[in-house]
């Protein structure tokens, strides 16, 4: 089986995509455009909507990251069992990627970094609270088992505020306002070896 | 069973909640806030997050639209058979709410309505047609039975461009870009008596 991601030499919106991959043990090919070659790529068609992130997999072109994970996911067997889990899972991911969304418009809309970093002091410790708040006596947002609102968060929360080239800024706001994320992030890490090995050695990115 | 909805007096993020509660014929308190009594809701604590929609429903108090949607339309039977139709209703929703997203940002944020406008005309044309192309052989986005992406898409394109307060000025731009979400449209409300007897007295509201 051949499995390839497109997308920008950046986390962005592929980061999930590619720790799930890892984790799952999914061997792929990681392309990784500049603004040039992903001119070519788009002009391809193997991109239904001409954007990325587009996964290769299964004899199939898929778009939109937060489906090509959960699609990822349950194809390696992780689905919730039931409907009001299932509602916990969505709205979890919901709440998140309207942290993320604001995040993203400061980096890739108004370029405006300072922005952002009064938006983080200010702003996030309230969500940071409430999606800390939905940490569950499993130290996991659903059930006992990891599912798709327990990756998400794992890939926020760790490349914005764990991985080593943020830590010593942005670990602390975690350690003041949400301190069970950390928790929660180091146990999810340290219980998948292929996603622990992944970040080891993953290409440095900025964002 | 008690169910109550909470949210603002507009249609905006709570309008497909309201037409599924509607379609699957579970009645339920429409609480319409103005920003005075919604500051008074959101000090109760009712809401997780503080935010609207929030529905009251199974004992339980649930947050974020899409989230809320599915757990209704989960709770009615409405479920996606295989990993690839879930790929295909979660991407295309995802993909219609790039679009959404858009547009709420020049209505709420911008308050630039000529704005809206001319991304409309300019923009949007190439949104519809990439949705329309993935309308199938049942005239539906996923299989042949309608799917919480067809509620998610109809919502959208009866709102935006059918219902008789905007179809003057927006239907000819689906009739010219986008024709098949027009037969869509009137197939699923045609099919569901629920829905399109909500459509015909619903109050009016302008977004």
């Amino acid at each position: 089986m051949s499995v390839t991601l497109h997308y920008f030499d950046g986390y962005g919106r592929a980061e999930g995509i590619r720790m799930i991959l890892h984790g799952l043990g999914i061997e792929f090919t990681d392309n990784r455009y500049n603004q040039e070659t992903f001119a070519a790529f788009s002009a391809t068609g193997v991109s239904e909507t001409s954007q990325v992130p587009c996964l290769e997999i299964d004899g199939k072109s898929l778009v939109e990251s937060r489906a090509i994970e959960r699609y990822l996911l349950v194809r390696g067997g992780v689905t919730t069992s039931g409907n009001y889990e299932g509602y916990v899972n969505d709205s979890t991911i919901s709440f998140l990627d309207d942290v993320r969304l604001t995040m993203a418009k400061f980096i890739y809309v108004d370029n405006n970094i300072a922005g952002l970093v009064e938006w983080m002091k200010n702003e996030l410790p309230w969500y940071l609270n409430k999606l800390s708040a939905r940490l569950n006596e499993h130290n996991l947002f659903v059930n006992d088992k990891p599912q798709h609102a327990d990756w998400a968060v794992f890939e926020f929360v760790y490349d914005v505020f764990l991985r080593e080239k943020n830590a010593e800024k942005s670990k602390p706001l975690l350690e003041a306002h949400a301190p069970k994320l950390i928790t929660f992030a180091e146990n999810f890490k340290n219980n998948n070896a292929g996603l622990a090995s992944y970040l080891a050695t993953r290409p440095e990115c900025e964002f």
